[in-house]
């Protein structure tokens, strides 16, 4: 190594430290600083909602790193309760403001920012009262806890039903608070599927959370005593009353913290992130880098760059950061939205994107996607439960386009192994030669994913061709009216429930049956998940029936997702 | 489809049953018959322990399918305990022989051989007492069960320690028996390194089990009432006493089942499996193809072909196979050895190769290794446990050539990662920018696959070298007294155990201490896991040591291992 260099880095929490304790293992001699805005660094924001919660019962764990330690081990200088305040790119050097308003500036050989992002604050009336909560950093944490303490709050409500939205809630609910979930959108987790977040709405519900779904906040009003309210828009399809609650968190989303750097000419793209290379440099500046929930990168899927605020990508782009400023050139890879989040006792993995968004992120493309349920491990092994799938995949190629897993245990594992397959480039045929760890407490002969590939593949190849029930629901393109509809189910699974206009002719007379079934009708086969309707299209479609479909998912999927009046009354 | 055809299928499990159900999806028309040896198919073999425990409680769970629910639901022929005398190629029939003695010959247009594996009987006097049982089949498993609750058995013994032979052990002691496992071997699970198989002993000793390896059984003698008496060679290392034992169960590995075959000219190959072509056709004959247990088919890692005699293999085999008798040209795309194994409370999960193996399985290869010991999921969320992650990969390419797991919880995803990247032909590099879901519950930001590709990728790139516990172990090509010991752990920590020979210096006070080391000599750096061991290694590289390693897994992995003699008396 050369002269020792200053390399600033602002923002001391996943990619920032992650660069600042790299760089020092690659370059002993650099005179590193790290500027953060908070009082702690290196402390686990995904964590909050837990601590809150009383899961994480010492709130100390949250700081994976204290200041001494990363000092001691690392010999990174670093400075809490600084917020820069500009950055003058000319004379290479940055200002910074400690909480004493003292202002202070720095040169910098070399620049990194890792700022993250800021809540978003809607513009709605009264949001700024103090019965208006975020969960981002540790001070919100406490203020929160505080509050709840202080005021001894029964009522609470979360604006917002994305991730840090869900998990806050499970977790004032293990506080015992009665609680409310506001969320502006048809269904939570808007980046997946509807009738999929129906089984985490089911979950909510049956845990005590009210849910106000497609909810308009319009206001927030002082009500009696430190409680408020929460008006909605008259013109929702809902219409819900107004809600009255001691405690509101807001969790609506995030937005990169650009402001002084944009100020200094560092663009950014069209998410409003900072816009970089494939090295992480900005695009603006050799000089500067960026790393984390502020940056575009490559989405692999979408294959263009949009903001990924996950905390993964944040660690890796951090980390290689230090690589390239240590003259190393590695390339950032790109992402492919690999999440997950707990919903009490379910888990809900995402990788891609739902069918639902598809259109919006990727117009051009088509595809066609599937839904399975798979159990988790062998099913005569004790404690097998049911997930389901759906992958959504380009047609004619095959290419994987989003995997959706809603399930119990073992949904971790599939979705990351569907992020690794992505990530690899494998097409559904590609998972259906998958080769995975299989004995019975772990999984089947054939994985969930295999089976997700299998099916995928089926209709890939044409060897089966699947009817959806969001299209048979109010305003789709088909029609149960229009369908002879053959339910090869047992008699008792019929009888238990089934479609409307349904006609039950168990598989194994099926053969026999087919000459009473009308072979020019438009044929709807279904059984209870999917793979004896798959049996049953093939027998009618080798015996010259023309138009036939196979419920995607079976009678199961109808059940899990907003299908009431696709059932018949029982 | 043209004229109906005859496929017939000789073994009526994974392979075989995978293979009739899909050819009828295929084709509705073909005449299919399978032929089973024994009473049932589609049975769950490797749920065969499991039942014997009483784990599961229901036996019949075991029949995945029965012979009349494959017959109404596929229309598929089947002949259960017939036995399959000869196949005339020429004619193009087989000639089966059921119960009663009666034979029968049928002719094929398509012949599938998917007869399996049969249990190997070691050559030992008096292992074909009755006291010796199998459990490979549901018959075995009833003989089994009848043995124990008619004699009353207290004491059993199971021989051999691979896969069936601890699933055994642990359901035998599931029982209530006393149990004794027999391996030939220096450890169990031969396909596994020694030290990490030392996590596995220490597992089954805690729950009661007692081991003896290195133990060559010569004899097995009726005693007194029912029991017996195994003798093992007075040459053993161990120089094990005579067991006496009134149960045994025998898992000392599988044969394909070729005799039959064979004498009709169908070519086997080095490891006994038939040899087929990429299609699974057999070379020696295009209308006859081999699926599961009994074939030889491309081992990924190795670069040649092996018998990978597991269920998931197997399904997929007999699957394909129906595929390319109905045309399709579908290619077996080979195996990476994915398998796990519930060992009491722990998990073991592997792929590829173990470090032990691979100069026996890819003698030409040249390869290092690492191993860490993350946590399953972030530290601060309740229930974080580690685990033992081993990963063997080529110099300097750095391609994937073994996986070895040890833990508790997700054991299985991590295994299923690294085969899914194996599959996909990764190198460690790739598995450091691999993108896996994260949040608190499930893993760290830095996912355990994500931190063994750091590790060996910091290897690879030559940023540290590392040292094995195993090289200073006794016959060893290091000897611990030729390095001056750097132990950076924390001064607690040191005096809770360390190395013979081993300076503390805190990590924190490296940089000042520095100047009382000697830069000239061997320098063995180490600390808990790895990660301090590694920040003190770049810091005394930099400071121009010449010959600094790191102790590969810290002091955790001499803990783990049978590493007892290098530890320090405290």
């Amino acid at each position: 190594m050369s002269q020792p260099r200053n390399i600033i880095i602002v923002g001391g929490v996943a990619g920032g430290m992650s660069c600042a304790t790299r760089l020092r293992r690659l370059d002993e001699k650099a005179n590193i600083t790290v500027i953060e805005k908070g009082p702690f660094i290196s402390y686990a924001n995904c964590g909050l909602p837990y601590a809150l919660g009383g899961v994480i019962q010492d709130e100390s764990k949250l700081n994976v790193q204290t200041v001494e330690k990363i000092q001691s081990w690392f010999n990174v200088h670093v400075r809490v309760n600084s917020e820069l305040m500009s950055v003058d790119r000319a004379s290479k050097t940055v200002t910074i403001r400690d909480e004493s308003g003292a202002t202070t500036t720095l040169p910098y050989h070399k620049l990194v920012l890792a700022m993250g992002a800021k809540p978003l604050l809607p513009k709605i009336t009264g949001i700024d009262t103090t019965r208006v909560f975020h969960l981002h950093t540790i001070p919100d944490l406490r203020e929160l806890e505080n509050f709840i303490r202080t005021n001894n709050c029964k009522k609470a409500a979360v604006v917002g039903g994305g991730f840090i939205g869900v998990e806050a809630v499970e977790n004032l609910k293990m506080l015992g608070l009665d609680v409310t979930l506001v969320e502006y959108n048809p269904h939570i987790f808007p980046p997946m599927d509807g009738d999929l977040a129906e089984i985490l709405h089911e979950e909510m519900r049956k845990n005590g959370v009210k849910l106000l779904l497609n909810a308009t906040l319009t206001k927030i009003v002082p009500a009696a005593g430190h409680s408020c309210s929460l008006y909605f828009e008259k013109d929702d399809p809902d219409n819900h009353p107004v809600v009255t609650i001691d405690v509101a968190v807001l969790a609506v989303g995030i937005r990169p913290r650009t402001t002084v750097v944009a100020a200094a000419g560092i663009e950014t793209g069209s998410y409003g992130g900072i816009k970089v290379n494939e090295y992480l440099q900005t695009v603006s500046d050799p000089d500067i880098y960026a790393a984390g929930d502020m940056v575009e990168t490559p989405n692999l899927v979408a294959g263009k760059d949009m903001i990924t605020a996950l905390a993964g990508p944040a660690n890796r782009q951090g980390r290689l950061v230090a690589d390239n400023i240590c003259g190393r050139h590695v390339r950032y890879r790109g992402n492919v939205g690999a999440a997950i989040c707990k919903v009490f006792g379910k888990t809900l993995g995402l990788c891609g994107f739902s069918v639902e968004s598809l259109p919006k992120f990727m117009p051009e493309v088509k595809f066609k996607y599937i839904t399975v349920h798979p159990p988790n491990h062998a099913g005569y092994y004790p404690g097998a439960a049911n997930m389901t799938i759906r992958l959504a995949f380009e047609v004619p190629g095959g290419r994987i386009l989003g995997a959706q897993i809603v399930g119990q245990e073992g949904v971790d594992k599939r979705i990351d192994v569907m992020a690794t397959a992505m990530r690899a480039g494998m097409n559904v045929e590609d998972l259906e030669h998958l080769e995975l760890a299989y004995s019975p407490p772990y999984n089947s002969a054939k994985d969930p994913v295999n089976m997700a590939g299998f099916v995928a593949g089926n209709v890939l190849r044409g060897d089966v061709e699947v009817a959806h029930a969001a299209e048979f629901a109010e305003g789709g393109p088909r029609k149960l009216e229009e369908y002879q509809i053959v339910d090869v189910r047992s008699v008792p699974e019929f009888e238990r429930g089934h479609l409307v206009n349904g006609e039950n002719v168990p598989l194994g007379n099926l053969r026999e049956h087919i000459k009473k079934l009308d072979r020019r009708s438009k044929t709807l086969v279904l059984c209870q998940v999917g793979y004896r309707g798959y049996l049953a299209y093939r027998i009618l479609k080798q015996s010259g029936f023309d138009d036939v479909s196979n419920l995607d998912g079976g009678f199961k999927s109808v059940l899990e997702g907003p299908y009431d009046a696709l059932q018949a009354k029982v």
